[in-house]
């Protein structure tokens, strides 16, 4: 059932349709993002018009001589029904049904889109939308978001999966990954998801080797299709980790979702459990989210929930143990063995227990020796690194040389923690996200990101013991 | 007591007693920075030199001819007791001992430590110290802290005091600050605070017209010292809003805060009761500080916890919502009159309660419109407007337009959301941030910024009856 929607990330050939020539204009954005982004073949589609942009232009898709996997689909809402209905004909499978007009706005709308399903009942067509800005695919460059770069930046590739019920939250996640350099595989906006819903991408991507992490940001879920959201989460999670930020938890939250996506925000409770049942580790901010999504994304997952801090600032430590411990993760001891070895390597005012603090008079090696007997000590299964850049001695050679002993001992999951802002700072927080460890600015968030894989990694072998 | 701390932050002439001339040592490093940094005379102390950098150095603070109210003294620990008796000689009000070697290493430094303010007992001395950074005064230019420029950016004005019981996190808190344009008034690292205090420095922060907000970084108070601490906090709160970050809050995070500074972080729950008794807002991390505090540095004190939210996503929105009535804010119904002025200027499926989302279909026209109404509207005491910068009819000029509309109405806190990355996003938060609009990632932390603004007009209201 999942490989029916390949044709949204790897189609063949695109046609767009009610492509127009008229700058500024849906149907141009959408052709020229397109055209410039797709790395196969894109059809404009308007009986108006004989050429857009110098490709030939055809009155409807059936009249495209070649194969097309997918349409995106711009006319006014009037007419969608009889342009999707010839994507049926033509054989199209993924139709981005982007107009609004639907059950977004009243009974009208919503039996427009009772008939829209109509047409596509019983066929090989999947619909996303209506009401969305569709499909964005790193790697293949199907892109139908009708937003020029200079107003949303197109984020570098990598792991993580977008489902967004919301296109502007998405629009505004896509660009603010762009400027953090957060990689992104797949995001797609599902607008009133008429016919593919999160459960049916979650099921796509779980199978998508450029997919490492499934997010997804959820006001409510259509009725009726809780069950198969939980049974399908709970397989998905066996393999991939999902996150999920639900939105509409209070009462005026609902109430604010009524009137943005018409869905049926629920008790918040029920979604709570719900999420636990299927595995699924819930966000609580948009940031909250990719702090998550970018340890999963570049970290192995881990084997315990037993974690070393390395820090040069004290107080910094206290908090990343005031935030580990409230969130169960366990700091042991230092081992003995690995306190005599760090005793002749360290200051001899460091403190070896965990956290362990090489202080403001630290120098790079210290770090590096540290970080060593961490890594390669069988009391830790996680290791948090605070760097503070300010100290006298440390070097802008730090960076390398430390990369260099993650690179060694690949096994356990390393988040770093970093806050100032000068050049020394900058260039070791691009190093090291650039090599593949997440940085954060505060210690609090990187022990979130943390307890998500322990947690993960426990749900999971609970999860497969089950079923 | 308060004002004879003056000369910590206003002195006429300083004196760097252990100045040195050899590039790189902590004596260089601080004559230095205040030579090039503070306003008034720097006078070099050191036995060996007769000159340093082409100011005649003294062999003790004794033998300089002018009067010098502040000392910083980066001598050994065996003779700092020594120099510390010349600046009592010499009447030196103000004397910051950077030097360590005292009570955090152990009791043959803590008695140490207690001969130090044997010395000043009785006396008109007071010392910041020992084992700090010192002194850090954006107006006047008194910069104590031994890390040059490159390491530790120099944030610009600004109405924010920072008092640390940790000298790299407070280094490490200026730094980031300078990066994120975050205006500093004053920063203190109290070190050991074997004389001056968290108290002490909050009684003459209430009193400097250059402060705004006072933010804490406390480990444990010195032992006897809760009391006079509460009653203190509980006047200038009166005034002055106070943030504290408490670190040492579980039972590992307080073993760290022993191997850290040594304080006796106690039973987290005393020091929240006091915090709450004493008027004090408790953060519950750095950046969650700096939230509060730049709201506070920037926007009036609200009259009440009435929100209204402004925004163009939809998802935002409910967060926004969702954020804010969990922390018991209250989002009225947009009233009647205000709707149906905004029906005709907003597009018809704008939604008109609270959020009040004026869609992906925005204009900035749309915008001031909206915040004109919520602004002029009795029904809100806040404003939380959220800007998605990527809807396609947004212009550059939006910044300016809201500007415009926000001078106009200053009597009410405003705060502001947008997450993207393009250079309209960036553009808006240049422009915001520069007119003194506080500009958040998520809703989440404007509604913490807001929450904090309410609660502290509330609990003004209350101590004051009380007293």
């Amino acid at each position: 059932m999942s490989s029916s929607l390949k044709s949204f990330f790897k189609p063949r050939g695109i046609a767009v349709i009610g492509a127009t020539p008229t700058k500024g204009k849906l149907g141009n954005v959408v052709f020229e993002v397109l055209k410039t982004r797709f790395k196969g073949k894109v059809y404009p589609v308007n009986p108006k018009y004989r050429e857009i942009s110098g490709i030939e232009c055809h009155p409807t898709v059936k009249d495209i001589p070649e194969d097309v996997d997918m349409a995106v689909v711009v006319v006014p809402a009037p007419i969608v029904l009889e342009v999707v209905k010839h994507c049926v004909d033509k054989g199209v499978r993924g139709v981005v049904v982007i107009s609004s007009g639907f059950s977004e706005i009243g009974p009208e709308g919503a039996e427009r889109e009772r008939k829209l399903i109509e047409i596509i009942k019983g066929t090989e067509t999947r619909i996303i939308g209506p009401n969305c800005l569709g499909v964005y695919d790193a790697y293949t460059g199907v892109d139908t978001w009708f937003l020029p770069e200079d107003r949303m930046a197109r984020p570098p590739k990598g792991y993580i999966a977008i489902i967004s019920q919301s296109g502007a939250l998405a629009a505004a996640m896509l660009d603010w990954a762009a400027r953090m350099g957060v990689g992104i595989a797949k995001a797609v906006s599902i607008g009133n998801k008429a016919d593919v819903d999160e459960a049916d991408l979650m099921e796509y991507f779980v199978e998508d080797p450029d997919v490492k992490v499934i997010v997804i940001y959820l006001e409510g879920l259509r009725p009726g299709t809780g069950q198969k959201f939980v049974k399908i989460a709970r397989e998905v999670t066996k393999k991939k980790p999902v996150i999920v930020l639900k939105a509409g938890k209070t009462e005026k939250g609902t109430k604010a979702v009524a009137s943005h996506t018409g869905s049926l925000a629920g008790a918040y409770q029920i979604y709570a459990s719900a999420f636990k049942q299927a595995g699924i580790i819930e966000a609580s901010s948009v940031l909250d989210l990719f702090d998550m999504a970018r340890a999963f994304a570049t970290q192995p997952i881990p084997r315990g929930r037993r974690v070393a801090v390395v820090t040069d600032g004290g107080g910094m430590g206290v908090m990343a143990t005031d935030a580990l411990e409230s969130l169960g993760l366990i700091l042991p001891e230092t081992p003995e063995d690995v306190r005599n070895r760090l005793r002749s390597k360290l200051v001899p005012f460091a403190a070896l227990g965990n956290p362990i603090d090489v202080t403001g008079s630290v120098e790079d090696e210290h770090y590096v020796a540290a970080f060593e007997e961490v890594l390669k000590s069988d009391a830790f299964d996680m290791v948090m690194g605070i760097f503070l850049m300010q100290p006298p001695l440390l070097t802008e050679k730090l960076p390398d040389k430390i990369i260099e002993v993650f690179r060694k001992y690949r096994i356990k999951p390393v988040v770093a923690v970093t806050f100032g802002g000068s050049e020394l700072t900058l260039k070791l927080i691009r190093k090291l996200e650039e090599y593949g460890v997440p940085v954060y600015e505060i210690p609090e968030r990187a022990a979130k990101a943390l307890w998500a894989m322990a947690y993960y990694s426990e749900i999971r072998k609970e999860i497969s013991k089950d079923t």
